[in-house]
């Protein structure tokens, strides 16, 4: 896989949330971890998954660096939970939370240290709950029937650890939030309503429990941070107003994850040190006027490490116009490996893998091969001329596509590689046509 | 999994969708197929996708039986692929469409007849187009690059049947249609543009192509069939014009499917035989007045045969009030096992499968299990009081449920059974924490 290197590649302008180590090579191609994208796509075949190592790496050691010992930061698996992935997430030191035994199952294959594993979810089983005491999880409670399974799989004399998953009324906008006091969500109990104070009064009298500290999580891709620091600060006065009524101090605040990253151009998120000295910084001024004795923060980052580490490649067969209207220009993957643009209205840049810095021809839409007319990647992809044949890149594409990918209209789920200094090396195989047969009963 | 008898079941009223076998049980449970639904969840756990054999039988008897020889009945694989519940459609006599190389593999592993086989796509592979040949599939043409395909795979001396998509310029509502002339879609040649007599010259021309007819599908979940009969106007003097400048005259007229179903009450679309008769009257009116030899029609229904066929089960878990908003009903499945809420807004019904006639005790929000806030599968839910444990069936859970699951939150993709006479037989098994792990490269 590695490139015979004649001249020093370059690195790519005008584009964003590409892996940083993105360049163009001596043939003109497009790199990722010193391996041109074209060999990749001619070895392994398309759609694929390319993850630059170098890049999860650089974004965990900034979220820890910033951290500086002062708060744990912990990996959203739901991101991307590949083993191979973990793997490297957690040889750079962070913790991790997971929102399912079968994500835990994951990270455990991984060989995931387990000293520092929060487990989510506003629904668990207790099959969850067994797992999460099994290796010593802290369970953050999201629902008052979780006392009862707690009861049912931690046995006499035996201890978990748990936070309590607070609403703090905040809704996050991209670049703003709105307070609305009475957070309208699945997740977490109520501040306003008093169920987050009377949770942690249900749960400090339980032998089994020892009861942490508290836990909130605002929302995702968030560029503008006054939401997580005034969320903070509805979760730090139940703090002050527990210790006061209940004698119960958290020693550990989790101010959840939802930094946003750049998937096209003029997207500027804060950068993962941003996020962290925000928070540090708040936390400490806040406990200071309330005095309160300072909890352990934690972060659970997941699209800001996995999102940018990755690229997917396409290759593009029909091309389609619709004259006076568009061109559509279809790639062998869509709504089954990328469900964002259908489900969230998310868009993407658009690479011409093969030279991407060849000035545009024209405006085109990406659509995908799935058979639904919505089934669209990218609208108003700035592209050379195309053939069939030809690949494309979507950056920013590690987080919240394979792990939703489905086997919707018949079709195989994609390969994942992860490259490193002009190698290349397998971590998710593609599945066959005999895959799609696992789970049918004859 | 057979009921006992002591009093007959009695018909449920009130609720739309269900299965033809849905009635209430001596026990006053919900059962499909004589078989209690709680029975099932108890066996094969939760969540649990049921389809009723004599459900899909019916459906399928209803299109053929008012085709009366006069057209050919393709089920649409992609509504829902299972190798056992195509065995059952395929028992009825229908043809088949399918979208890729991997529904296609899904079929002839159900051992399903290849007489009749339509081969659809908008981008279509080399391998798809292989597999379509193989097996004398007929190919819907969906774009330029295809005819390059198909010289690369059919030998010299072979021949392919094709068809041509077109694309009339009809815009469905799911209550009414737009005309546009031209169509802003990926899918299918203008015929507004020429693009699509174009491609028909192009293909009547290649020794390998025998050009069959011409192909259609305007969309999904239509209620209002004077959109399709608009189409069909629309095609037939495309037909009329070929048959003048071309000399050439369809002998197949594909007209899709898209007819819709009903979800919740209030719900009313057409039934089948009113689907296949309008269909038929208008192309023996649209030819006679045309003086056109009358081609053969075949229409490609999946979601009204797959859709009311099957109920889905749910256990609830957390139960949330959060005061003068709404209550929140967890349950166990949620948009990794049916992402239409998500995706598409769909809303459902919902039963308390223990008591369905019990009257409702509030509005409730039906949350799925998934960590997204959005992640919702009804909203104002008319419900008994519900505890942990109880059972929610959530009928037409047969179509572009099962096929469009994920892995997202690292949760196992649900099992399916398949229920006739008071017998349930699995027909798709429950993936397990280790199915996770199966592509996955250490």
């Amino acid at each position: 896989m590695a490139t015979e290197r004649t001249e020093p590649s370059h690195p790519l302008s005008g584009s964003v949330g590409l892996p940083v180590t993105a360049a163009v090579n001596e043939r003109g191609h497009l790199e990722v971890g010193g391996c041109d994208l074209l060999d990749l796509a001619a070895e392994h075949g398309t759609p694929l998954y390319v993850y630059d190592e170098t890049t999860v790496r650089g974004a965990c050691r900034a979220f820890v660096g910033a951290a500086g010992g002062r708060a744990d930061i912990l990996y959203s698996a739901k991101a991307f939970s590949s083993p191979a992935f973990l793997r490297v997430v957690a040889e750079e030191g962070l913790g991790l939370d997971v929102v399912s035994a079968g994500e835990l199952h994951l990270a455990l294959r991984a060989g995931y240290p387990t000293e520092r594993i929060d487990f989510l979810g506003n629904n668990k089983s207790r099959d969850d709950i067994a797992a999460a005491h099994r290796v010593g999880a802290t369970l953050v409670v999201d629902g008052d029937h979780e006392l009862d399974l707690i009861r049912q799989v931690v046995p006499e004399g035996g201890v978990i650890r748990c936070q309590v998953r607070v609403s703090p009324g905040i809704v996050p906008d991209t670049h703003d939030f709105i307070s609305t006091g009475q957070l309208d969500s699945k997740f977490g109990f109520g501040v306003e309503s008093g169920a987050a104070a009377g949770q942690v009064r249900d749960l400090i009298g339980e032998e089994r429990i020892d009861l942490t500290g508290l836990h909130f999580h605002i929302g995702s891709q968030i560029f503008d941070l006054r939401g997580h620091v005034a969320a903070l600060e509805v979760v730090l006065d139940l703090a002050a107003e527990l210790r006061r009524d209940l004698g119960w101090t958290p020693r550990h605040l989790t101010a959840g994850g939802g930094l946003g990253i750049a998937y096209r151009p003029g997207d500027a998120p804060p950068a993962p040190a941003e996020f962290v000295e925000t928070m540090l910084g708040a936390l400490d001024e806040g406990c200071r006027r309330r005095r309160l004795p300072l909890p352990r923060l934690a972060l659970e980052p997941g699209r800001s490490i996995a999102g940018p580490s990755a690229v997917a490649l396409y290759t593009v067969g029909a091309i389609k116009d619709v004259p006076g209207v568009r061109r559509y220009v279809a790639v062998d993957g869509g709504m089954g490996d990328n469900p964002r643009p259908k489900l969230y209205g998310a868009r993407y840049q658009v690479l011409y893998a093969a030279d991407p810095e060849r000035p545009p021809a024209a405006d085109v839409t990406i659509a995908g091969k799935y058979c639904e007319s919505t089934d669209i990647l990218a609208e108003g992809a700035a592209l050379p001329e195309l053939r069939p044949g030809d690949l494309l890149c979507m950056p920013a594409a590690g987080a919240y596509q394979l792990t939703m990918a489905s086997n919707y209209n018949g079709v195989p789920r994609p390969a994942a590689v992860m490259v490193a200094e002009g190698e290349a090396r397998l971590i998710r195989r593609r599945e066959t046509l005999d895959d799609l047969l696992r789970s049918e009963v004859f």
